[in-house]
């Protein structure tokens, strides 16, 4: 009986986050292999994939080990010195994002850079690389006034490593913190949001690039807590320059794989780049459920040079919600606590993370699927909020 | 820092095909594991979950150790014999579907008097355990005249074990093959169809049910090519009647999980129950990419008696395509066909289950999302011939 040789692809990601975790469940459609790079063999992404290699996103060798044998090298987070996988691209690796596009991803103040240098709209700011530097604050004071948001241009990511100053001689004090601990800093004006949005992209090595609707985000305590895609009101051409801008940034910066570009919708309805996100984003996890093709499965594509999939929503709007891990742990389990929602909402589709409960973590997220934007988004607010703190915040109890 | 304990609830599923691969996919998202009990190390649900027990499924001690542990045990085929699910029951298995409902999708001739004593429409039919038997034949003989189909009470699958009878003679002879061979036979009429259709339905353990859009399939050659959901133009009351047919099977014969039931729409617009199933099942393979709720994730819940997922469409139609092995492998690999799917359909919503292709085996599926059933069963098609045979049947050419 004639069986043709089977060649599947294999893909190996370093990070064994909740991001591997469901880029593994898109290459099991695809038919692919998804190998992850895990710290530890309880990483969400590791307890669910046999294809595991236990060790650290620092360390060259462990690199080589997991893209040893892969088509291509891609990741689940941005924390991967770009000096290892400029080695690794010397060795013949194939790293998606390449190097000098993720260091975009990686270094708030080279990404603000190029991004002035591309002519895309940013905040006002000033870049710090050391206390010699700090007269520059002066210069931006003059032109901002009032409340600036000072950042460390690395490491930093859900809301750490950015903090508020009320005035100069804050922010003045709160960057000399930070060089002297030798990091850098990004001081930007504290711009008057209306929201903040995302706009979600793909792009292929071939140089294809496929957006998905513009949504909203909304924080909490610098966490991104919910999603709504399609963004209510945006006006078309708002969204579709929002979406040309992330395509052309995609294209300049060489990204390959998935590009999130986290926006300012300012109170005059201008749009500013906040930051960049070269993986698959919380603000894309609504395509799970919402849109023909999934971020995650996106991204494979991208990284495999596939064509890219259809990024039209399915319904009319789609609520994610993130389930954070409250400050106390519930009385009930968070499996007890899933029987509940469900019993409540049998629409809800669940993605949980096989996470420990730790406060503020995020451990799962919930996506509604419907046409009215307010009673969804109070939907997903209860459910996520019931998942985290086992309390409905709308006067029933569990029953049981 | 306060961590709640994590009470991951484990599945145990007895065969490693496609079934219990898309399974996994769904118990990643609840956040539960899935062992499976699988023949080889490369079945492919073994290929993408790290919790493998490599066994036969007619082996006590193989489903003992998959079993170990778990909260529920339960299976991706009907094939493991109902005498060691007793043992497991007795000492103390959550076997789901139990072996007494389960028995219903082993053997057709238990599942015919069962379904009959319930009142339920099945084909005029007679039953035959030895060649002794073989005189009830002129009975049913006198009372459909023409055509009959003979069936291997046991061990069929995909159109095997079935065989068409042109007269009783015919007929006869086949039978006596059957039972010279140890296996008893039920002989019933051919039905005059209209088409095929599938009500899925599933049970939990409370008694909670819920059933999917009616769908309509299509065979070639006694194997599901292709599927439509809903079923076009199926009167409201017959599809309510098929699906309250279905509920009310699952409920009788206790039924632990997901129930299909095949039914024949006869030409006078009558349904007759052609087969069962306990498992997710092929006509059900639209909810992946159509419904709110997957029939993987739906299985779960249900054997773990979670309430269960809302089953309604969110598109119009969805259509669903087998891919099949082809007779001679195609030139190009399977990873290259479904790049030129992907440049051709951004839309199609592909399934691969990491199986060598073998002539007629099931490798994969795609599911196409609109509201044209016409055009939608069109590509479906097209989609499919292509990954099987490495052609487009309207007169493309793959470029490359």
């Amino acid at each position: 009986m004639a069986v043709s040789i089977m060649r599947t692809p294999v893909v190996a990601m370093v990070g064994g986050g909740q991001l591997a975790r469901m880029t593994h469940q898109a290459a099991i459609a695809l038919g692919q292999s998804l190998r992850v790079l895990a710290a530890a063999d309880d990483d969400p992404a590791a307890q669910v994939t046999p294809d595991v290699v236990i060790g650290a996103h620092t360390d060259l060798e462990d690199l080589r080990r997991v893209a040893a044998g892969a088509d291509v090298l891609t990741f689940d987070h941005e924390h991967v010195p770009t000096e290892l996988l400029d080695k690794l691209v010397a060795e013949g690796v194939n790293v998606a994002p390449p190097p000098q596009a993720l260091v975009h991803a990686q270094d708030k103040l080279v990404m603000r850079r190029r991004l002035e240098e591309l002519g895309a709209p940013v905040p006002r700011y000033v870049g710090i690389e050391s206390a010699a530097g700090l007269e520059d604050l002066d210069a931006l004071a003059r032109r901002v006034q009032g409340p600036m948001v000072v950042k460390a241009v690395r490491g930093g990511y859900d809301g750490r490593g950015v903090r508020m100053a009320p005035d100069l001689a804050h922010a003045r004090e709160i960057a000399r913190g930070y060089l002297a601990e030798g990091i850098p800093v990004l001081l930007e004006e504290r711009v008057e949001l209306r929201r903040e949005l995302s706009a979600l992209v793909a792009r292929s090595p071939l140089g294809q690039g496929a957006a998905w609707p513009v949504v909203e985000t909304a924080q909490r305590d610098g966490i991104c807590v919910q999603v709504t895609a399609p963004a209510p009101a945006l006006p078309d051409e708002v969204a579709a320059a929002a979406q040309q801008l992330a395509l052309r940034l995609a294209a300049e910066l060489g990204v390959v794989g998935v590009l999130a570009v986290e926006l300012f919708e300012t109170s005059e309805s201008a749009l500013l780049v906040n930051e960049l996100a070269m993986r698959p984003h919380n603000s894309g996890h609504w395509t799970m459920d919402g849109a023909r093709t999934s971020q995650f499965e996106q991204h494979l594509r991208a990284v495999l040079d596939y064509p890219l999939g259809d990024t039209a929503a399915i319904v009319p709007v789609t609520v994610m919600a993130n389930v954070l891990g409250a400050p106390r742990p519930p009385a009930m389990t968070l499996d007890e606590r899933l029987h509940h929602l469900f019993a409540r909402m049998p629409d809800a589709r669940v993605h949980l993370y096989g996470k420990a409960e730790r406060p503020g973590r995020k451990i799962g997220h919930i996506n509604l699927l419907g046409d009215d934007v307010g009673q969804l988004r109070e939907r997903a607010e209860l459910a996520a909020h019931w998942l985290s703190h086992g309390q409905w915040t709308d006067g029933w109890e569990p029953h049981g």
